[in-house]
């Protein structure tokens, strides 16, 4: 009797309380990680008035960490190899009574093998954004409660509606296109008042924004797309969130984001942060100015901010089986804390890939970000794969600048030929452009010899291809302003007027350069040369440059030639003996012409020719 | 009696094979040397055919080395640690009798500390061309018996008569200046039909060229330089040599030189040799290839030739005390013998100086010819220097260019960050120009704000500064033809009209040249912030770049402001807080003045203030 009396104060305690108790962070975790710890962070009115119990086996509370604000708790717990996967109850209390409980959950970590696949060089990485690529679920464009109230297509800065569903949708044409990997800008919740379709701003980091479905859809997703023997890269912030974020309009403490006297921007320069000669003040304006106003800048040094960001990230690969990561802004970031990060990232999941944002200046610089290169004396970050951004700023001078000793083509061969400064340069992610820039086919001002010469060079060069939504359609726009590169994938919408998804809504024009993509990637995918090969290239002559794909131990060598003149020339081959070796014909992939003799190749004008050598 | 016909024998004989002994190199050598391992060269009709023994306590002949040619031996020494100096005679003998006797000496190596110098940033390098510098002695401007037959001033590529006397006569001149390295470009033996006062093109690695003076006159020249408390830089090229060098004429070997089947010149391209997809082909044709088809390129994977060069670079520094060497065309060398050939360099020479002429079009390019860089992957090349071209391409970008992300100032800036690439940058030789570019003042228009800026960038920035003469006076001119930057320094003549030597002499810019460049040169020379202080710059705003050399343990800080705007600007200083510290006021190098408030700095247009913080 007794007992049942206690029990019911108890509960009526709990559900005094349990609107106090907001939320506890990861929402879930799992036995069987490398790391024993886990700090669990407890959000809620005074919550730090309270004392805390637990009682698991394997599990002990081994800290109650108090914060400048009482309405946090961070509870720093060990999980030792011995604990099961179960559920148990956090038991908070007062006055050594029990007020509340919360009951945790510790899942098993998969132990499938290769269940994270990693993203290498092998595929092709198509980025899209999830707002503007294709709505199959019209009920969720706009929710309730959110601060972003109407959708209008009309606007380049609004919300259009496109969903994980209308992604779904589409898995197959992507597949289809030759797309082994997808990477989405970021999907999880941002209830920004403006431009909220963007991603960047994040608002909470446990929940996919509702506008483009639940936990549950993305799960399917990414289930989706593994079973059609597609890969998932997802995109993570580590830098900045948005003002809306729940913990930043209650933050923990004040040195939870990088505090200002008045509001200072970073200045964007990556030097200081590799640069032996840099100022302390410089440093700290790159790295803790904020990107823009609506985005508070995280201190990174700050513990707590390490583990709830870091067990985010780890949370999100064990709980949806992602395949690779690609961290935005990462020169932004403290770099010790990034390579903490990346280290106890890898440990837990070894196959992962990993590639960071680097719009950088120069060869050295991007390699500077990279681990295990030869440039950053002694500090390694650990991070596998960049952007390269100046691989594709080389790609640009030589589809449209003029040959010259370092101009032209040369700057392409100029660029590879840089490639000592990378542990590896194959883990690069190479692109022509994304969603922050202009898109290709503008930028080759339309030329449609240019588009195709730059699109085999994407496909063939050393690194992890990644092409922006439509390109293969040849959607075009230049970035300033930027929402006018994010246009809708045109049929993406049940309204739409023509759908570019289908050949029969794709003119002749955009359905010669869909099947050249296509044609190239499906290819790719059954080259290992391509994909995986050692590449040599040579010495650009006569306004020709030349480099291979091969496998040491054999196999077809992909030979490419690229002609950037608006004149056609013919390549003498006896320079490229080492690589033809007894080749003495060769099909060109795109067109499957066979080439009878190898001795003299045609080469037509702005052409990228791509052989594979018999 | 029968003592004393033998004798006559043998002297008969001597001088009947003595015209056929040509030459011994290395004329003579030392005891003392951390290598006992000594290649004797010799040269003389059918040689190969006589039999070789000496006896010396100490010294043991190894090998007697037939090659191709029978004109050559080589003779493998090995000296021990107990060998005395002395003259010991080689004999050599026919059918075992003695036909013939060299007698050479070995002398005692220096034991001088300090004796060689080295050549650091603390200095300020002062490069010439001795033809075109000052004509000391005219008797020896045409030398009998050799190729060129005239001298003629009023032609870029003849002979102009000046030599080591006339500089030796100007040493004065230098040293007040504030010059206290001197690096004049090749000055041994160039016996060449056309352009011989070049240099480049050696036809005696082991003889003054007489047109100069002789080898006790040099070695005067350098006695010279270090009572004046100068240094000495040698430039010497390892890649070529004249088609007039006398071993040309009679090879040892078929592969003394790279051959080809059909003349082949080097691709002037760096790239293959550090590019990790580089072919052989271009690898040997940047290598191998030969320059110009008047200077064969030595092959340095024949150890023979490897011998010979090295030793002679050894001779020279031992013979003369030289304090460093420029090592000419360097990219265009075997990688692995440069290595070898410096470590043998450093083991005899440890003080001595070594920089390498990489005139790459990259700071990643450029790090990876300098030793125990961080880019070169396992391979050191043991190469402490190198001339820092891309620094010299920014200098001009910051002058000439507009302002961008990374143009104008912001190439300046950003060049001087990526010095993570090298293991020590103040290694470096920066320069604005050599004779094988247009001079500074021309590449500047003309503007004497822009020269004032630039020489102030040239001697307070990380590195050796390296000046090419006549930039003090405004000697200027474009190098197409190059020949155009290599006019005669005026005065330097005995007829000549005016006297740029003198104050009197120089037009009243010419003088505020002069002086500019001598009141800075001074200063370094007593400060030791610009010396070998440690460099912090900061990110350029508002159009100015700020920097400063300083002495972490204390001591005078230098501030530099760099403005290359046509509008006079005011910087705020508080941003530099971590520098100017407790700096109240600060002098103007230049012109002495006072500033007694540090919160903003007026800066003239086009201007690079120099200020001592007070």
């Amino acid at each position: 009797m007794k007992k049942i009396i206690l029990l019911l104060l108890l509960s009526i305690s709990a559900t005094a309380f349990a609107q106090k108790l907001e939320r506890i962070e990861p929402m879930y975790w799992w036995v069987g990680m490398k790391n024993p710890k886990l700090q669990l962070l407890v959000h809620g009115d005074r919550i730090a008035d309270l004392g805390v119990t637990l009682n698991y086996p394997g599990v002990k509370l081994v800290a109650i960490n108090k914060v400048e604000n009482p309405n946090y708790l961070f509870l720093d717990l060990e999980i030792s190899e011995s604990a099961a996967a179960g559920k148990f109850p956090i038991v908070f209390t007062k006055a050594g009574k029990k007020l509340l409980q919360h009951v945790y959950e510790l899942k098993q970590k998969s132990t499938k093998a290769e269940r994270i696949q990693g993203v290498n060089s092998s595929d092709l990485i198509y980025l899209l954004m999830p707002d503007r690529f294709s709505n199959g679920d019209p009920k969720n464009d706009v929710v309730k409660g959110m601060q972003e109230t109407k959708l209008n297509r009309d606007s380049m800065y609004f919300r259009h509606g496109g969903d994980l569903q209308g992604l779904i949708n589409k898995l197959d044409y992507l597949k289809d296109l030759g797309v082994t990997a997808i990477w989405m800008t970021p999907e999880i919740e941002n209830d920004m008042a403006n431009a909220s379709y963007h991603g960047y701003a994040a608002t909470d980091h446990y929940k996919i924004d509702p506008r483009y479905g639940n936990l549950e859809l993305y799960k399917s997703f990414v289930d989706k797309v593994h079973e059609k023997g597609m890969k998932v890269v997802k995109d993570i912030v580590h830098n900045h969130v948005g003002t809306g974020h729940w913990f930043y309009k209650d933050m923990p403490m004040k040195d939870w984001v990088n505090q200002w006297p008045v509001y200072t921007q970073t200045s964007y320069r990556d030097e200081p942060v590799m640069d032996p000669h840099a100022s302390k003040a410089d440093q700290k304006k790159m790295l803790d100015g904020w990107f823009v106003p609506s985005m508070p800048d995280l201190n990174q040094r700050n513990p707590y901010v390490q583990n709830y960001l870091t067990q985010n990230h780890i949370w999100w690969v064990e709980d949806a089986g992602i395949d690779g990561l690609r961290l935005d802004t990462y020169p932004y970031n403290d770099p010790d804390y990034m390579r903490d990060w990346a280290i106890k990232i890898k440990a837990e999941f070894p196959t992962l890939s990993i590639f960071g944002e680097t719009l950088v200046n120069s060869a050295a610089a991007q390699a500077f970000f990279t681990g295990g290169n030869t440039v950053s004396r002694g500090f390694d970050t650990e991070l596998p794969g960049v952007t390269d951004a100046v691989l594709k700023n080389a790609i640009y001078e030589a589809l449209n600048g003029k040959s010259g000793w370092t101009d032209g083509i040369f700057r392409l061969y100029t660029t590879v030929a840089q490639d000592f400064l990378y542990q590896d340069a194959s883990r690069n992610v190479i692109f022509l452009d994304n969603h922050d820039m202009s898109r290709f086919y503008s930028m080759v001002k339309e030329d449609f010899d240019k588009y195709k010469s730059g699109m085999a060079l994407l496909l063939t060069l050393r690194g992890i291809p990644q092409m922006y939504y439509g390109t293969e359609i040849l959607m075009k726009n230049y970035s300033d302003p930027d929402g006018l590169v994010r246009s809708d994938f045109p049929g993406g919408w049940p309204a739409d007027k023509t759908d570019k998804f289908s050949a029969a809504g794709r003119s002749a024009q955009e359905n010669e350069a869909w099947n050249f993509v296509r044609t190239l990637a499906n290819y790719r995918k059954n080259s290992p040369a391509l994909q995986h090969g050692k590449m040599m290239q040579y010495v650009p002559e006569n306004g020709m440059y030349t480099y291979f794909r091969y496998l040491p131990e054999g196999g077809k060598t992909v030979m490419v030639i690229v002609n950037t003149d608006d004149q056609a020339k013919t390549l003498e081959t006896s320079r490229f003996e080492e690589r033809i070796g007894q080749a003495s014909s060769a099909t060109n992939v795109i067109t499957k012409e066979k080439i009878n003799a190898l001795k003299t190749i045609a080469v037509p004008a702005k052409t990228t020719l791509v052989l594979e050598l018999i």
